[in-house]
């Protein structure tokens, strides 16, 4: 698969059409269609996407006296019972190679639109399963990396700065997110204070995003492929015990 | 202040009633009420807060031409701008002397609607001013703790677990979030693999944190004292660079 064409997800975070979060994706997207590859763009504040988990989540409810999200989950799972806009980012993701999530650090974390998308898409039965995790991930085969933009400069993120390592600040997102579902998870792009640089450095991160989202479409997709089935690999009810 | 009566703010986000995070929250609660502490609730579920930012987060705009959140949140501040949800929650924290976070561990942080309680709540001129942050920062003088409770066993969240240790994973939110704000973070108090545990065993959960929490409330507050006007630490416009 290495040189031939991709399915790319991008999902932005940020409220603003004219952000730069907003301009990398369009970079982004461009640079990957000019390379052959298929993307699809996201934008979840644009489409206003619900990042509040809920029985809104689903069309019909397994135990409607108890909120029980990953018993819903497989329930939706097997009914084909996931909300219009549930249904909708899951078959995006289904058809990704590469997964990009594009946002700005607010608090340390994506945005809570972001941190919703991935609650409830990645649901139980879709996104994971038990005993399928890391290396058995049920997204093995696929790519994901995160573009983040920091209004704190690069010195506030120094191993001696005051937050620390960014690696270390994205690592619930990367690690026990992306990794845990399976994805191989590239280094992250990180934009660091973006609202004070000039346009000129504005400028080359675009384009060394454009290279960087460029030759991630390239690479022979990672080892492993995701099950047709995954609520087959565990036993019927195993999650209700969850 | 040692022993005297505090004000406690319990916000929790799990979407069932009959959770155990609920649970959690309603046993503080009886406990703090019980030492002579006034306690608030904030049920994010219940109340159907809102996670996602936007300009519904304002009764009006400072420049209605881009979404600049913290100029947005700026203006609001010097112009009670804020929607009535956000200013209700803000009044909450401003009156509370320990913030307790309740909340799930989903994908390695906090349910997207307590991180949109962050995102929304904690404003530019509210929560931070620029140079005002961890030491200095505008809740100096108050305490906060996070309570989580997780899917997984402790095993997982071993020094050479798959997770790795539960400080590490939380650290965006008590460093970057509530410690840069000034709060004093207690260590986090964490109730295991929940789904899978005896009646006894979260029995005891709930006395060990009933116990803490009312230690944390009877302790002196921290040095440093709420400035009464945050934004008057910063010059005239400052955050609009931002």
């Amino acid at each position: 698969m290495g040189g031939t064409a991709k399915s790319v997800l991008i999902v932005t975070a940020h409220p603003e059409p004219a952000s730069f979060n907003q301009a990398l994706s369009t970079r982004a997207a461009s640079a990957l269609r000019a390379a052959g590859h298929q993307v699809v763009l996201s934008d979840l504040c644009a489409e206003g996407f619900d990042p509040a988990a809920g029985w809104h989540d689903f069309t019909a409810a397994a135990d409607p006296d108890r909120f029980h999200y990953q018993s819903e989950q497989a329930n939706a799972c097997r009914n084909a019972g996931f909300a219009p806009e549930i249904a909708r980012e899951q078959a995006r993701l289904e058809a990704a190679d590469l997964l990009i999530l594009q946002f700005p650090l607010w608090w340390g974390g994506p945005p809570a639109i972001l941190k919703g998308w991935i609650d409830r898409v990645m649901a139980y039965g879709f996104a994971y399963v038990d005993g399928a995790r890391f290396g058995t991930g049920l997204f093995r085969g696929r790519r994901a990396v995160l573009s983040v933009t920091t209004g704190g400069t690069p010195a506030r993120f120094a191993p001696d700065g005051v937050y620390g390592p960014i690696d270390a600040i994205l690592r619930p997102i990367s690690r026990l997110a992306l990794d845990y579902m399976g994805f191989e998870v590239a280094p992250p792009f990180v934009s660091h204070g973006v609202p004070r640089i000039s346009a000129e450095d504005r400028a080359a991160l675009l384009e060394a995003w454009a290279a960087k989202v460029t030759a991630l479409a390239a690479l022979d997709p990672p080892p492993g492929e995701r099950p047709a089935d995954p609520l087959s690999l565990v036993p019927e009810g195993a999650w209700s015990r969850a």
